[in-house]
């Protein structure tokens, strides 16, 4: 069992010669982790992204969301929609997620990333890979097209659209499925913290202690 | 001016309850930067990048090198060398570099990076930003040729060769600049470790305290 950390230091708590020995910066309660979300695009992987970062933060945890579209701006303008292009594309985050996690930081990936083999290749070779699976059906996806991508997708307007022209391969042994179709935003967080909890990756609970 | 932290724990230490308070993992004595060593292939960058990386290791900060040739295999397949592409390049390490530096990471960074106003973009959106010019005459540069990089290109078999037939627009405004064909690599290095300790980026010396 980890022994989790005090997150807060009281600027006005009295000072003797030992605590003049403690740091002022504050500590993260984490250890590094990937969290890879995968699912397809409106089944709700950003959502579940955002919520969980603040509740990290809140847990005073170090936490980077690397959502697949910002990640296309910033580090794979060029690739394509191809295997071969989503694959690199899925490479490139694992790199920097990696780099980020071994570094004591929370990795939240949120990105379609369709194949299976991509998905154990960063498996076989990130450490503290947790892979969830966002499930929720085509239709409901598509009902949502909370991007309008859907419709230009059946529309003929994009092509090599997850779910609707291209393929995506469900995971067949992911480590937590989140159906967004039934349950609350908040029920798939806490999911996902209660697992995060069970692995020692981040404290039990919110707690504020002082140093004394 | 920091209170340097301390970086060691002894795993047979006497325990009292205060003690159990305390964590097991070490942590980084340092603070988040970006140091970006510019400079000809062949000028020494990665040299001291491994060196540098090494003494930083010993202070126990947490460090990670992102060296050019690591990283075009890594994110930026495919880019080749025209002035576009190597800026998006520099874009693109400079994005993970960030990622890392806000988490607390010493990023050091190796990458020719020739062109003056990518690296001025660099400085304007990094945090704790640290130019460093790696300064070695070009035929210093193409005397040590420790890829034959410079034989390729004076043959021309490989083109867009820095310093050969592609420019390198010399820092006009480098925090420090490490003159590696006058230089030991010990002596670059310690001048850059100075620089760090003045900014309170890295501990002012390798130290151990122990938990008492």
């Amino acid at each position: 069992m980890q022994e989790w950390l005090r997150t807060e230091i009281v600027d006005d708590a009295p000072v003797d010669d030992e605590e003049e020995l403690l740091p002022e910066r504050k500590y993260p309660a984490n250890q590094g982790f990937v969290l890879w979300l995968t699912g397809l695009s409106g089944s709700g992987k950003s959502s579940i992204a955002r919520k969980l970062e603040q509740e990290l933060k809140e847990r005073s945890c170090l936490v980077e969301v690397l959502d697949g579209d910002i990640i296309r701006t910033n580090l794979s303008k060029g690739l394509g929609y191809s295997r071969e292009d989503r694959n690199t594309n899925i490479r490139r985050i694992g790199f920097v997620a990696n780099l980020l996690s071994r570094n004591g930081v929370a990795a939240i990936v949120a990105a379609i990333s369709p194949y299976q083999e991509a998905r154990e290749n960063l498996r076989a070779t990130t450490e503290n890979f947790i892979e969830v699976f966002v499930n929720a059906p085509l239709e409901v996806c598509e009902a949502r097209d909370v991007k309008g991508l859907y419709a230009m997708a059946r529309a003929g307007e994009i092509r090599a659209f997850t779910g609707i022209d291209d393929p995506y391969e469900e995971p067949t042994n992911p480590d937590i499925v989140c159906y967004t179709a039934e349950e609350t935003l908040e029920e798939s967080v806490a999911k996902i913290l209660v697992e995060l909890e069970q692995r020692d990756c981040i404290p039990p609970k919110p707690q504020i202690e002082f140093f004394i």
